[in-house]
């Protein structure tokens, strides 16, 4: 929903140039609440009314835009300016942007950018996606261990406005490397004492991770541990850079939509939906597609083996999709229960058995629930009782091995070291398509036959 | 995978009642890893070991333990112990392991636990789960706006290692109403400056959520403002406790799993899966596949309908379940990509033209790619050339079908003020089943009567 309670006002503000009141609005409000009300003005309008914002308060306002709106603002504005921006943002989220405007045009700006700040670029553009190194931000704050207590705080007080986070310090010593650390609750709990040292106060068993560590082990340290950043450091431990709570956050919402398109035989999307070009989606869905396509195809040679049976009992053809059908959903069910519960630690590999069990009991109750619904259509479809009967008994067997199967390809998936999210929900349904149609037909000629 | 790598010793710590190196184990790693040592004990001898730590390292170490080891720890161990426990660990926790222990065990606890702490855990044992109040910490840290920086440092130095964080604080006045908010970096920054006073530093436009809010509502606003924590309050404004970014990062995940379960046509376990009874589970796995059985009993009676035809052309049987297929896989993929991006603001259903556009060109693609990969073993089951083009071109337009019904069904839901993740793979797969065998028979009809 668009906030355009202040749409009016802010274009003639602009009309007028109003320098003064654009700059009150600016201030005024949460910087997020700020980029809201401005959702509805053009993306050049809106860069327009930031321009009359402090750099640091611009940097933050425009962090709260939409992705799309930034990076309309970098494309099409003035590189002086956009290089001010650059300089102003985190490291990380900096990287981010420039990575999808053209090599020239990232050069030009960098160009203009404090060689410091320009160094920090760099080293971050040196990590691959998806790794420790490329969500980290620089702006650390790291201390010397012979500091007091009240050096340290007088220190910090300079650097607060600068610094991303300062929940955590960092102690490293002259070459970089991390010491230990000092949370702000203890230094604010040693406000008693100014005159300890860093080193006295800091605690040197540190959690650290590796820049080329991927983001979603990150994330679960973070999670496990409830830790509001933890530090990335290279091979020698070399202080690089921390990753924040807030980081983490969007790690984890974008891991989980990732494990969901999975589950629906996507491959996961590195871009936003809109963003992603037609072609790529189609190949990202194309490729599953094509693969569960020959699943569907064996059903069909499946069936092509029992023609002349199936011409004889012709009303058995009418009950093939909701018999294949029962059998898919509860399979589908089945495997997103065990990828769930793997991913949030409920369930191990070394549970296989108990969760067996459970699917086998849970397959009979409703493979029976289903097979009661069943039997009334069948009764009534088929030519006569004993038929009739083959419907109920094919769906309760059908949904034992929907359940069975799909509790257990996630299981072995992890086993073997895949990632069990790829046991997708059209994949288990393609398994279970084949499995249905021989238990049919095998349940339909003992009744049959007889 | 278990750490074994303590066990023996730590058993025989126990046995001979090695207070000094008990002591000694359970301070000297970080609490999480500590309780990662314990594992492979019993939940009896971890409970042992535990009492050799301080209560507060005590019940840190214990909230590593797995949720089902702290249950059985509450449910055998001593009420006076469980009770120093329970004071000690945070109030909104204690509400979440008390709610599983039978009544009157809570009465026998909770009587045993200092008055001010059974307060705080009554309060909350009123919030209902899901609300923002079930999962919020009482432990905030709160001043008075009249008092200086240096006073504000001193009280919290006293109080910093009781409160769950001290990186918000909350002013309040004397009747507990949230006036404003400082955060521990502006008062670090402030340290120049000790005798301004708190009210002078404080931002008053503070966000809160109310203590009746959804949970999920509180993770979207504390992960779009970037917060750490968020202060929960009543109606009058009056401040009751705060939500920190580790519970956000908990209610992020569960609500993940829980969309993840919807989309597979799961109806959202509030348990874990293997504490989740049998009966339960059946219940809401049986309670969407009989919706989607019924979907089945339709597309039984189109057949039905078609029997004569179907009779007479039988090899088109063979293809049913591939054609039904096609055009639940790709539905089943653009409803999880729709959902997935309405989740993570991707897309709005103000983009719905956009979207059906998109679909219809990625339905395009995909069932040209899949109508080309049906064509040859159509022209091996088919009886001629022209009964063979049956197969490609229905699957095109079952295809298109699928992505358009996938797209359509979940920005319908979100119009409508349902949960677009209701529109689950399985239900836009019934639906398609339906689509395909009218499809099917009416382009087959369209060659074959000619």
């Amino acid at each position: 929903m668009i906030n355009t309670l202040f749409l009016p006002e802010l274009r003639e503000m602009l009309a007028d140039n109003n320098t003064a009141e654009l700059r009150e609005f600016c201030t005024a409000l949460h910087p997020a609440k700020t980029a809201e009300f401005m959702e509805g003005l053009a993306a050049g309008e809106a860069w327009q009314v930031l321009q009359h914002a402090e750099p640091n308060l611009r940097a933050e306002i425009f962090s709260y835009f939409d992705y799309d709106r930034q990076l309309q603002n970098l494309e099409r504005e003035d590189d002086r300016q956009v290089a001010e921006l650059i300089t102003h943002i985190p490291a990380d989220d900096a990287v981010d942007l420039l990575s999808e405007l053209p090599e020239e045009r990232v050069e030009h700006v960098l160009a203009l950018v404090p060689a410091p700040d320009r160094r920090d670029i760099r080293r971050l553009q040196t990590f691959p996606e998806g790794t420790a190194g490329s969500i980290m931000t620089t702006e650390a704050a790291c201390l010397d261990e012979r500091l007091t207590v009240r050096q340290a705080l007088e220190k910090l007080s300079r650097q607060a406005e600068r610094l991303e986070t300062i929940y955590y310090i960092y102690v490293v010593d002259d070459t970089n490397h991390l010491r230990g650390i000092v949370t702000t609750r203890k230094l604010v709990s040693s406000f008693g004492k100014l005159d300890r040292t860093i080193g006295d106060l800091m605690d040197t068993d540190v959690l650290t991770v590796d820049a080329h560590e991927d983001q979603q082990h990150v994330a679960r340290i973070v999670a496990k541990y409830d830790l509001l950043a933890i530090p990335v450091v290279d091979s020698e431990r070399h202080m690089l850079g921390i990753i924040t709570h807030d980081d983490v956050i969007d790690v984890v919402m974008e891991e989980a939509a990732e494990d969901v398109q999975r589950i629906a035989a996507v491959d996961p999307l590195e871009d936003s939906y809109v963003r992603t070009p037609i072609l790529t989606l189609g190949w990202k869905r194309g490729m599953w597609l094509g693969i569960l396509f020959f699943a569907g195809l064996f059903t069909a040679l499946a069936l092509k083996h029992y023609q002349v049976w199936l011409d004889e009992y012709n009303w058995l053809v009418l009950f093939i999709p909701l018999v294949i059908g029962s059998g898919g959903n509860s399979g589908s069910q089945s495997s997103t229960l065990i990828i769930t519960a793997m991913a949030t630690g409920d369930v191990k590999t070394s549970d296989w058995m108990q969760i067996i069990i459970r699917e086998v009991a849970t397959g009979l109750l409703l493979g029976s629930f289903l097979g009661l619904l069943g039997f009334g259509p069948a009764l009534y479809l088929a030519p006569n009782l004993i038929s009739a009967a083959i419907v109920p008994i094919t769906i309760v067997v059908v949904v034992i091995c929907g359940t069975l199967t799909g509790a257990s390809l996630p299981l072995l998936f992890q086993k073997i070291g895949w990632d069990p999210a790829l046991t997708s929900n059209p994949f288990v349904a393609g398994i279970n398509d084949i499995l249905g149609i021989v238990v049919y037909v095998n349940v339909a000629s003992l009744f049959l036959d007889h």
